[in-house]
């Protein structure tokens, strides 16, 4: 009898040379290297694009899942037209979240979705992770059901009517929705399976879901202009189609994404710096890196995004990170703090934003147990499930080395076991307490510009708090 | 802008020609149509077979998940040197339930998987309810984690040692576990994504998993000998390779599978008779019933094994079903009660068992919510989650039609809404209630040898509870 493991282990192993030859087999330059002047993030483009939907890309960058990029942002020439229709339709008022999710599906970051997902497609995401393409064409990941609720009132109003309009926060439409499925909005089932917990305190159900309708509603979306929130970082914000131009433009012949919430730190550095280095080395010519952080929806206690970026940008000032082979721009989704389904969500979107490699680290879009002393999920589960998803497996996931502060060499390094006993493990909640405490923490550890827009952050909360709260009349 | 779904509808819809044809082509008679003797079930062979790991089978039955039905009992001559090896193992004392799962596992009604989930298998299981072939093989169906639980004391006991003898009920040992991985069982992110619901109540949860051990133990199963129960109904206990061998025996052109854990009503019947209908106007020329009753763990106010097999023998005697073209026996599964992620299990076995047919009723392994006055799972779940389950694309789903009391003709027919108040619905518990009461259903809702059993069955129940206590010492 056989005694070694039937089923496949992780595709883990990825710097192995065969692999590495035959990705650069499918992956040869389109052109030659170009280095481009932009440094954190393209500009707004002085000629806008007119017609996304009819543009062909050509590109030796990884195929967007289902092989074409959706964009269902409308056509200038169109706006009037469906602004007019939209006065006739029933309206549903979306909240910021709803809004997030818009703009993710509105550039494709969800491809092959072209709506809120009807019925079918939620089972399938709920369920499985992942969905089937039409026509036996296989299988997409999917692991995050993208939907949009609405209460008993929005039901009635909607009847069988087959189109609805969509409105931002502020009231404004942004988008039509088109053959609505409207369907059962089972919370308890949506969230156990998940999250794998129903435990109350989990951040996304506490904003989006607890009070949320009791139905979801699915369609084909066709938003009415590209999704602005004019916080000043919008023109962060580069669509899959806008990324996918900027690699090409760069030469890129591979792609690696870095998914973060949090501010980086020399550790995270050095990750990426290796991680270019061991592309080269496999003999990729012009490895970019996208460090991407999310820009949606997060958790009360995580740093606000106009912070990190401010402090993103210090880091490729302070030349931590190279401009040349770096750009910096806002992932759009909300955070769901859903661990092990939540990274396959972070994965496959980047794929569709033409990236080949993905940077998982320990315990991804993990958090601690929202009622429990321990992790919510086991922290190795993450990149498990990541490099077993159906779906993902023309990704290249590249697991995350443990860098930790060397207090012999005074910077952070990759942990070496057989000296433990140097290392210093520096975790967000304590570099989140150094600098609320206005403590430094050891030399080496972040770059001292990126360093002062925490401590400045920290201290801007504190004189808040200080404030004297107003008299009671 | 398409306003149709992009992503594929369900696979429910089978009774197309095209299909059919297809069908038939991939599945022509081996040869002549036979008709055996055998009335509800094989009788044990008189000549076991000895070398079942090395038999092959000629066949056009569905091919086994994986491509070759695993049959992990050890051949009869490699018996004692095993036992002698256990002798000298760590040894892990099963459950009735772990039990019941490792007979599946021996027999192969889980084909491909060798043993009980390492934790790469269980991962994949629980987040994506399929499991990954070796070498680009594509997925099979696997939605319910088979694990084995066991406490701190049994992983000190065994440590770093890479076998393990497991111990049945009794005591005697039954199998051995070959290059165990021990891992954490997260009970709580276990039932949430099983049962999307971590309420109190779940029957299973309460049986197998509540009180069960801290970590789960995965490896290659060698199972000493058959698993027998000893209960007067081993030889309803056809392993899916006696079932193969009965169909092809019978000549069989399509199998056509149906679950169940109640008792059989003349709507079941009607249900049954009417696919052999259809399946022979689709061209098949033999058409055979799996009846195939759950045999494992159910809760304690579904009713018990040996009644239903008394109540299914009554119905075949009573004509009801043709004992020709029909094959009655225990599917010796453990019941989760977890609806649409079940249902996947009891379609997946019974591929492996040679069926091509499954009928898909409403709210299949469904129950109420265990805490709250509403079914568990939406009724209509169940059919769609299966028919879009990676790894069940060769199988064909049938949706049970819904059949109730007709009052006009006095019997059970499938549901005509034109005239609703004509009928009757009479659910298992409603039932179960009547034969508790000693009251008759209507006329032609139960064959009335088959009903006799049940009343019987209650009525023991009743004597039982009206027994005095002892009185106390």
């Amino acid at each position: 009898m056989a005694t070694t493991h039937l089923l496949t282990p992780p595709r883990l192993h990825l710097f192995s040379p065969s692999s590495a030859a035959r990705l650069r087999a499918s992956a040869s330059l389109a052109h030659p290297l170009l280095h481009s002047r932009l440094r954190l993030a393209a500009r707004p483009s002085p000629r806008p694009r007119r017609r996304a939907m009819s543009t062909t890309v050509r590109s030796s960058l990884i195929d967007p899942d289902g092989g074409a990029l959706v964009e269902i942002v409308a056509a200038p020439d169109r706006r009037a037209a469906l602004r007019a229709e939209a006065e006739q339709l029933p309206r549903v008022r979306m909240s910021l979240v709803d809004l997030q999710w818009a703009h993710v599906l509105a550039e494709g970051w969800a491809s092959p979705l072209r709506g809120f997902m009807r019925e079918d497609e939620y089972l399938q995401s709920l369920h499985f992770n992942c969905i089937r393409l039409p026509d036996g064409g296989g299988l997409v990941n999917m692991s995050l059901p993208i939907v949009l609720a609405i209460g008993d009132a929005d039901k009635e109003q909607i009847g069988d009517k087959p189109d609805v309009a969509l409105e931002g926060p502020d009231g404004g439409v942004v988008a039509i929705l088109r053959s609505v499925e409207v369907y059962p909005h089972n919370k308890e089932e949506r969230i156990a399976r998940i999250w794998g917990t129903t435990a109350p305190g989990l951040p996304y159900v506490d904003e989006a879901i607890a009070s949320a309708g009791n139905w979801l509603i699915g369609g084909d979306l066709e938003v009415l202009e590209p999704i602005k929130y004019n916080d000043g970082l919008d023109h962060y914000r580069l669509s899959p189609r806008q990324l996918r131009n900027e690699f090409d433009k760069r030469g890129a012949d591979a792609v690696f994404a870095f998914q973060l919430r949090n501010p980086v730190h020399n550790g995270h550095a050095l990750l990426m710096n290796d991680t270019r280095r061991r592309l080269l080395e496999m003999g990729y010519k012009n490895p970019i890196l996208l460090l991407h952080p999310l820009g949606g929806f997060t958790k009360a206690d995580d740093v606000p995004l106009p912070v990190r970026m401010e402090q993103h940008s210090k880091v490729l000032e302070d030349g931590v990170l190279d401009p040349e082979t770096t750009i910096v721009s806002i992932f759009p989704s909300p955070m769901h703090y859903a661990g092990p389904t939540e990274v396959q969500w972070h994965a496959k979107a980047r794929i569709n934003a033409g990236a080949n490699f993905y940077i998982v680290g320990r315990d991804p879009a993990g958090m601690g147990h929202p009622t429990e002393k321990r992790d919510l999920y086991n922290p190795d589960h993450g990149k498990k499930v990541l490099s077993m998803a159906p779906g993902l497996e023309k990704l290249n996931i590249l697991p995350f080395k443990v860098a930790a502060y060397d207090t012999v060499a005074k910077e952070m390094a990759f942990f070496d076991p057989s000296r433990s006993q140097d290392f210093l493990f520096i975790s967000g909640t304590k570099m989140r307490t150094f600098a609320k405490n206005g403590e430094n923490p050891p030399d080496g550890f972040m770059c001292p510009g990126g360093w002062k827009v925490l401590v400045d952050y920290y201290n801007s909360l504190q004189a808040e708090e200080a404030v004297p709260a107003p008299a009671p009349v």
